[in-house]
Order: C-alpha cells, then structure tokens, then sequence
C-alpha cells in the first residue's frame, strides 16, 4: 500500500520513487531484477504487493482493488472481450541467492528469477504500456501460490471477488519457456488403507498381515496402463502411481496397518467425480478398507478454441503443448474462463538455487502479448 | 558387589541384612516381592546384581565370579553332569508399577513379577537350599536382556569367560507358566530394497516406480507358505512376514527407492547360512536391488533326547512345547549346551502395566527343580 512506500521513502504526497518504489518505464529485464530484489517469500508478500499496487494506481486508465496481499487493476473500455492476465508475487524460500546478478549472456540470476518474477515484470510492463488495448484486461497478481492450496490468493479473490476475475480468457505467466501450454490435467491423492490384526512376528500366524495385503494394489498399479487422450490437438497423458507406502509398527510385530498413498493425474477429459469413480474401480477387488480422498484439484480444458485464444495463439505463434502439471488456470476454469499458461522463465528451473531467467524471452514474450493486445 | 550392600547398611564386616540385603531364607514368593522392590530396570542393575552376589557369597558351597554386572555361582562337587540355571535381573521400565503388591488372592503384581524375578528367586531359593545336588550347578544371572543383543550381559560372559557357562543342559527360568518350552526358532531381518527413478508426478512416465517394483517382493510374501517341522517331537512353525515398508518422497514425486523389512522366523532345523539362503532364493527373480541382513539370530534345537534334559522332562512332567520366540536359550545352545525355558510366569504379561504373577506357580516351579536336582 501507498502507505508503506512512502514510510519507506520518508516522503508524502508525491508518487513513490523510494527503494519500494517500481519504476515501470525500466525494460521488462531490469523491471524483473528489482523485483526479484524485493523479496517476497510466500507470507511475506505485502512490501511487493504495496509497491504493485503503488505503480498501478499511478496509471490513471486502471481502476485497482486490493484484497490482502493480492491486487487486481483492469481496464474498462466497454471492449467486446476482456481477458484476463494473472501471476504470482510469492517466491519460493531464498537459497543464498539474491541479490540478483546479470551474467554477461544476458542471463538473470536468483530467486524467483524464473518463478515468476519476469512474468510479473511482464504484466507491468503491458499494464503501463498499452493504456489502449484491443480487448478489456485485467492484471491479477497473487499471494501464496507457492504453498498449501487453501492459502492461494487467486483461489481467496475467486471466493470473495470472482467478479474481479471475469474475462473470455486468461493468460497465466507462469515459466513455460515462451511457449504456450494449454489447459492443466487434474490432480487427485487417494490414500488406501488396508488392515490386518497385530501379533508377535514370531507367532505371525495368529495375525494378519496388512502389509501383505496390499500386494494386489501395487500389482494393479504395477500394470496400469495410462491413457493418453487427445484434446483440443493436445496430447494428454495420464498417470496412476504410488507416491508413498507406509506399514510396520515394530520389527517383531506383524502389521496391523498399511497404507498407499496414491496419486492419479488425469486428462481435463474427465470431471472430479469420474477421476474418483475410475481410481474406486481400479482398486474395486483389492480388500481396501478404507479409500480417503486426500486432495483433489480438478483439471482445465485448454480452451483453444474460444476466438480470444485462437487470437492468441495466432499472434504468440509456435503451437501449443499439454500443460501435464497441475497450475492455477484451473482455477480460472472452475469459472469458466478457459485459459493457458505462457511465460518467460524455464519451469524446470524454478526452486532451485541456481534459478535463472533468460532476458531475452522476457522481452520476446512482451512484445508477444503486446502485439496480440493491440493489432 | 559387598561393599555397596555394607555402604547401605552403614555397617561392615557381618552380612549385610540392610535394605539392599537379600534373606534366601523368605519363600520363594517374597523372595520374588524383594527383588520386585530393588528395581533394576535395564541399564541400572548394579545394586540389584550388588545384593545377589552378597547374598552368594554367603553360601559356602558356592564358588562366586563377577564379570560386570553379571554374578555365576557354581557347586564343584564332581558330578558327573552339570546343569545351568539362568535368568536376567533387569526388567523393562517400571510403569506406575511399583512397588509390588500382593492381592488376597495369592499374585503379586509389580513390574518384573513375571519376567522375571519370580525366575530369579527360584534360582536363588536353589541355590541356597540344595548344597549338595545329584548333578553340578551353575547359576547364572545377567544384565541387559531386555534392551539390544549387543548389551546382553549373557552374551559378555559367553564372550569373555565362555568356561563359566559350560554345561551339559541348561534351563532359563524364563516364564513359561511352568510348562517346558524346548529350543527357539531363528529370526533373520532383511532389508528388500528396490530401486526407480525419481521424476515429477505429474510427468509420472519419465521416471520409474520403486513403489511399484515391490509388487513381486509382496506377492510373494503374500503367496508364501511356511514350513511346520517337527524336531525332537516338538512342532515349530516358521513365518516370513513384512514387518515394515517404506518409499516415498514427497505427494508430487515418483518415489525412487522402497524398502520392505522382512522378518524370518525360522525352525532350528536351518543353519543360519541356509536361512539367508532361504530367503535370496524367496526374492531371487523380485528385481532386488539391495539385500542387506540387517539382525540376524540363529534358532536353538531342543535337545530334549539328552539324558539330563530327559531326566529334566520326567521330574517337572507335563509335556514340552516348541518356543517360537528367540531367546537366550539359543545363546546356550551355540555354546554347545542344550537349553529350555522354564519358568514361573507368564510371558504374556511381561512388559505389562498390570504384570504380575501367580505365587503358587513360583514355588511350584522350586519344587519341581529341587525334585529333579535331589531325586
């Protein structure tokens, strides 16, 4: 909040310019490096989240709202479409590595680098240049994306506010390497128990093994054979495994208990209530005792189709990929605005102490967004 | 050792009758009560085994060694065979259990009543009242049974003063309800592990499943049909069981290693080599990737065709019964000297909250020893 910024810069009145201030006519990869230099581990986004909201408000063709650490500013020029562009402002926990360093290939180093901090430079950068754009826009920047789901900023503004988050489509910034991923498979965590009876390992016939027990549900897992389905011209791909396995209570006492944690993620083909039914009749004839739904986050469907997101793709150029993990556009789905992941940044580097961006992508993705929002 | 006794009691030169100061005149049952309130729990048996060997010492037909807090006693009269009596002085942690109380039904409850200072007193009731039996006596009483093998104080003396333990059968006064339990089975533990490569799960296929690689290791444990040998008229009864398994990284990872623990519980028929033998040639074709004997001890034959232990059978009656549990006996029997378990008690009271033991059976179990060792 302006409030902060200006505690921190010992000035009144006047916009910001003090070491939380953005100035946003810096290029997307100096934009990217001084806000990876601010801080903002999941829980501690607020200085990021008031400095965001600082510049925003400073752009008089932007109405801004702010709920907890997530700010959302849109346009409002009565356009026939509005679409809508999201990332997130939490980090994953700093490795020894920050402050940022620019390597002399152009290559930005440091937390939050590729996750998502040049997708955030991003939006900025198009939220303070394209005062004008062919279609309705709304920034949406987000806390806690990073940790538990029940914490997610987009999923609390989705709650209170999903007026905020209306749109035809949406584009989230996520790390995808500049390419387009469509839609997200859903993700679902099932634990399965099986029981037995406890006894001294040495009269282990007067007991029953749990842990034996559960040899039909690794078989079955052993020999699932995953489906691959076509969506949209996207090639999905399913999988069924065991992400855990628990049993024994002593090395003498025969296991009374054990327990599979499986993981099943699965095409955006299929609703939530099918994912559960199919994972339930995999297991149907394996003498589980207890079936327990762990977690669940329901798939998105790319959506490619709709005109806004044939646009899109058109003025990105490249051809689509599955999105194979789990990510936020589900969430926009869930309200009915279909949408993709496109961004600068390598997801195959983020969370690692040697995250790193690519400059250039950065500012390739810019102009890509902003020649889609202006032709 | 004497000088503590006479520390406590605050003389010096005359036997001790201080507080740390046993009377092998009492019955066997309080003999039992006595020792139940000198705790000695694992660890911490130095004034009990300090009050044995004073009490030992005063009997002058006994020759007394020390090694630690292990107290031997022996007769050397010449006879032609020599028996050992053998029982641990130190009990699980006392729990809320002390100090002992006698019902108005004749048990005496406390921790250690039944496992197994009931043994314990017997043995000193023995030793006291039988100055000149039909076969030589070796009385053993040793620390540490209940905590780790390394630390069984039976297993320093075998090691330091293997001579002190020799005989031609030996009986651990172990409880066994007064009945006779012949031998022990062996239990071997293996660590099964298999291996995989991590991956994340929402890209299950570029990894590979350790969970699932353990689905033969538990089929086969599931399918597994134990042996039931009879040795020596007794019927043992093996087990190969899961007592633990574990794999898993984290919810979102494809699990790259799982370990199932296995516990073989074998007839004494089986050397210790054939045993393992057993067990790799079980998993030979299960992708095995780690075989690790993680505890290993091997089983202990009855040897109830020798003519002491024949002479044993005929004077306590009633007919023996296999042990399936490892115990001490088997410490004997790898010394070369046939062992049972026969004892008052119960084991399946021992390391109980409510332990306790029925007094009849105490000094029924003297009775039958003096019997046989005076006959």
């Amino acid at each position: 909040m302006a409030d902060s910024a200006s505690d921190a810069s010992g000035a009144s009145g006047a916009l910001p310019t003090s070491v939380t201030g953005l100035d946003l006519g810096l290029d997307a990869a100096q934009l990217t490096a001084r806000l990876v230099d601010l801080p903002s581990v999941s829980g501690e986004e607020k200085p990021l989240a008031d400095a965001v909201e600082t510049a925003l408000r400073a752009l008089p063709h932007l109405t801004v709202d702010r709920y907890g650490n997530n700010v959302v500013a849109r346009t409002n020029l009565g356009r026939a479409e509005r679409v809508v562009l999201a990332g997130h402002l939490d980090t994953v926990p700093i490795a020894d590595n920050l402050p940022s360093r620019l390597d002399e290939r152009g290559v930005l180093w440091g937390c939050g680098t590729s996750d998502m901090k040049a997708g955030v430079a991003v939006q900025l950068r198009i939220a303070a240049t394209v005062p004008a754009p062919n279609r309705d826009l709304t920034f949406v920047f987000y806390d806690n994306e990073e940790v538990a789901a029940h914490l997610n900023g987009l999923g609390h503004v989705a709650e209170a506010h999903p007026d905020w988050l209306a749109g035809d489509f949406a584009v989230l910034l996520e790390p995808s390497n500049g390419q387009v991923e469509g839609g997200c498979q859903g993700t679902l965590r099932v634990l399965l128990r099986t029981t037995g009876e406890r006894a001294h390992s040495g009269r282990s016939w007067m007991g029953s093994n749990a842990i034996h027990a559960a040899a039909p549900i690794l078989a079955r897992l052993a020999a699932y054979e995953p489906r691959k389905p076509v969506i949209d011209g996207l090639e999905y791909h399913e999988g069924l495994n065991a992400v855990r396995i628990e049993g024994g209570v002593a090395n003498n006492v025969i296991p009374d208990a054990c327990t599979v944690t499986v993981n099943f993620r699965y095409a955006p083909d299929r609703s939530e209530a099918e994912a559960v039914a199919h994972v339930r009749e995999v297991f149907a004839d394996c003498q589980v005792t207890e079936f327990i739904v762990d977690d669940h986050s329901g798939g998105a469907l790319p959506g490619l189709s709709h005109p806004a997101a044939a646009a899109f793709m058109a003025a990105v150029g490249g051809s689509a990929m599955p999105k194979f993990g789990w990510t936020d556009v589900a969430r926009f789905s869930a309200l009915g605005v279909p949408a993709v992941n496109y961004g600068p940044g390598d997801a195959l580097l983020a969370h690692k102490r040697d995250e790193r961006v690519d400059t250039q992508v950065i500012g390739h993705c810019e102009e890509r967004l902003r020649a889609w929002l202006t032709s």
